[in-house]
Order: structure tokens, then sequence, then C-alpha cells
């Protein structure tokens, strides 16, 4: 089956919070003719999730109060990308300010939209390894941020028990899991 | 580390577009007293995920163009939840009306919450088990969508190379990987 792509006819602002938030609507035709007003758009801004392994296997993360859930979560370095950041950059400096570490080896994971519908931005997922402590980490803006390690086996245990709440979150670290599972049957074929 | 949550001082709506989507900003006080005005929430309504395999291993999957991306994506059943319905009866029917399909084991993943910082909506995302035909598909509101089989194992090859480009689709087919995988090493203890 060919899948031919909606048509923006026409495009407008409804609610402006930069550098946060736009929202707003388009006119779309679709491939058989119809035309639907008032859709919605939605423009959040890319960001970058890291799942960072120490060289023992432990995992780098952390926990704080999020406003979104309105719950305390597990989670792992994350952060929105600067104007003209590319993804791997980002990445490497969220690692770095969150949690003071830098790894040696990076694999992206993939980009991911946000909202399947409405766009809202793209999530950048990348597993890093051999990571090291280089510096202390930056208190965080808003919330009070533990940093820990955790070994892998109890960060999975914990991810399938429900301590992290966020969605880009459980995303990036089941994705981590499945490639490191797969790069673990290719090494024992 | 003791992790208080932050209080909502006041909260204004900015947009409101109904059923879909609502946006506005509170006023929150930090548990170190400091009060941040003008914080996003946004509300998109509760949705539900489900990741499910026949009784031959193969997983129903689905395809079409979404307008979030603006590309084509491999997915598998979701939906928004409606008024007042359980995650598992949304699951369910969300899994008949896109696919033809109910399954015979149903076991919840968790719930996650789409936005870190404002909330949006939780996502609720099931296992299903002993999945069989019962009805035709219906056919997607403003999609085509194609519905197919495909191998466990080749779904999972599809998702790490990249075919599926939605953020919450691919955190359920991830999620749904790492707990097959531990049921896995549990039954061959």
């Amino acid at each position: 089956m060919t899948h031919r792509p909606w048509r923006t006819l026409s495009r407008t602002t409804l609610l402006s919070r930069l550098p946060w938030l736009e929202v707003g609507t388009e006119t779309v035709e679709l491939p058989d003719g119809r035309v639907v007003e008032d859709y919605l758009w939605l423009d959040h801004g890319d960001f970058v999730n890291v799942v960072a392994l120490t060289a023992q296997g432990d995992v780098i993360c952390l926990r704080s109060y999020r406003h979104g859930p309105r719950e305390v979560s597990l989670q792992f370095p994350a952060g929105l990308m600067e104007p003209g950041e590319e993804p791997l950059a980002a990445a490497k400096r969220e690692l770095l300010e969150e949690t003071g570490y830098t790894a040696s080896r990076w694999l992206p994971l993939g980009r991911f939209c946000l909202d399947s519908n409405w766009g809202g931005a793209w999530m950048h997922t990348f597993l890093a390894q051999g990571a090291v402590p280089q510096q202390a980490a930056d208190d965080g803006d808003l919330e009070d941020i533990e940093v820990f390690l955790l070994p892998l086996a109890e960060t999975k245990e914990r991810v399938l028990s429900g301590e992290v709440k966020l969605l880009t979150h459980v995303a990036a670290f089941s994705l981590a899991m499945m490639s490191l599972e797969r790069s673990g049957d290719r090494n024992s074929d």
C-alpha cells in the first residue's frame, strides 16, 4: 500500500510561549482530496535522552520530583537541544551538566516524534558506554536532583516495576535494552 | 533525599480546543519557597498502546502516514481513552477496532506521563498475548491504515532500524520486549 503524505494548505498560530511552546492549527488536504480544517499542531522544541553505562555496567540514574506527572520519578540524563545544536552534542552536554560524566562510546538509537498526530517535538536518544566521572554535576534549575549509579539488572527491574513515570525516559531506557540485547546476540553468534 | 512535590497556587487556561487539547499556565511554589509564575500545563487526553502477539509469536502491526512526524510509520494498536473508560477496556476496544483481533491474556506494563514538565497525558501500555482474528478491522478515520502480522524477531529489527517514528509506539514495543525477556529469564530458571 502506498501511503501518501497530507498537504498543509494553510497554518495559523494560536498560542506562542517561546522558547517553550507554540500551538496552532492548519488546514490539511488528505490524499483522497478531503480537506480538514483546524487540525492542531504543537511545537515544544526537540530534546535528547541518554542512557549511560559505566565500564562496570552500572546505569547513571537520576531521581527527582517532576511536575508533569506530579510524582517522583527515576530518570536518565535528558534535556532540550539548544538552537543550532546537533543531537549528539546536546546529548554529551546534558550528560556532563546533569551528572558530571563523560562517555567514550556513543550509539544513536533513533529519533522519535512526541505526538503522533500533532508533532510536538523530536526526541533523539543515545546509548553511551564507558562513562566516567569528570566534574561535579550542576545543581538542578528548579528540581532537587539526585544522581546515582545502579546495576543494569536492578535498573531494569525498577523500570518494569514502574519507578520511571516519564514516557520519554522509559522509551529511551527500553530501547537501549533492546539494542544491548541485540548486540549481545550478535556477539554470541 | 526527600523529594517534596510542588504546590499549585493558581491556574489559568490559555487555549481550549476540547475534546483534543487544553493549554494553560499555573503559579507553582517550590519546596524551598520560591514561586514560579507562568509554568505551562498541557492536557491532551489519556491514551492506550497495545503490543499484541498471536499464539505463533507474530506481532500485530499497523502502518500508515502520520501527520505528527510527517512520515509513514510502523506502529501498534493505540488510541484515546473515552470519557470514564478504564485503560484495559480502552486497550481491548482499540485492538478490536483497529485490527479486528481479540486477545486472551492482558498484562499491564505501566502508565507513563507524556510530558515530564507539563503533564499532557498519561499513556497506559499493555502486552496482549494469544491474539486471534475476530472481525474485520474498521477503516481508519483520516489515515489509510494497513494491518499485518510480523514475526517478533523481525519486528524488533525493524524497530531498531528506525521504522517506528512515534515515541509512544517505540516506548510500548520496547517495554513489552523488556517484559517478555524478563518472563523468559524467569521461565528458564
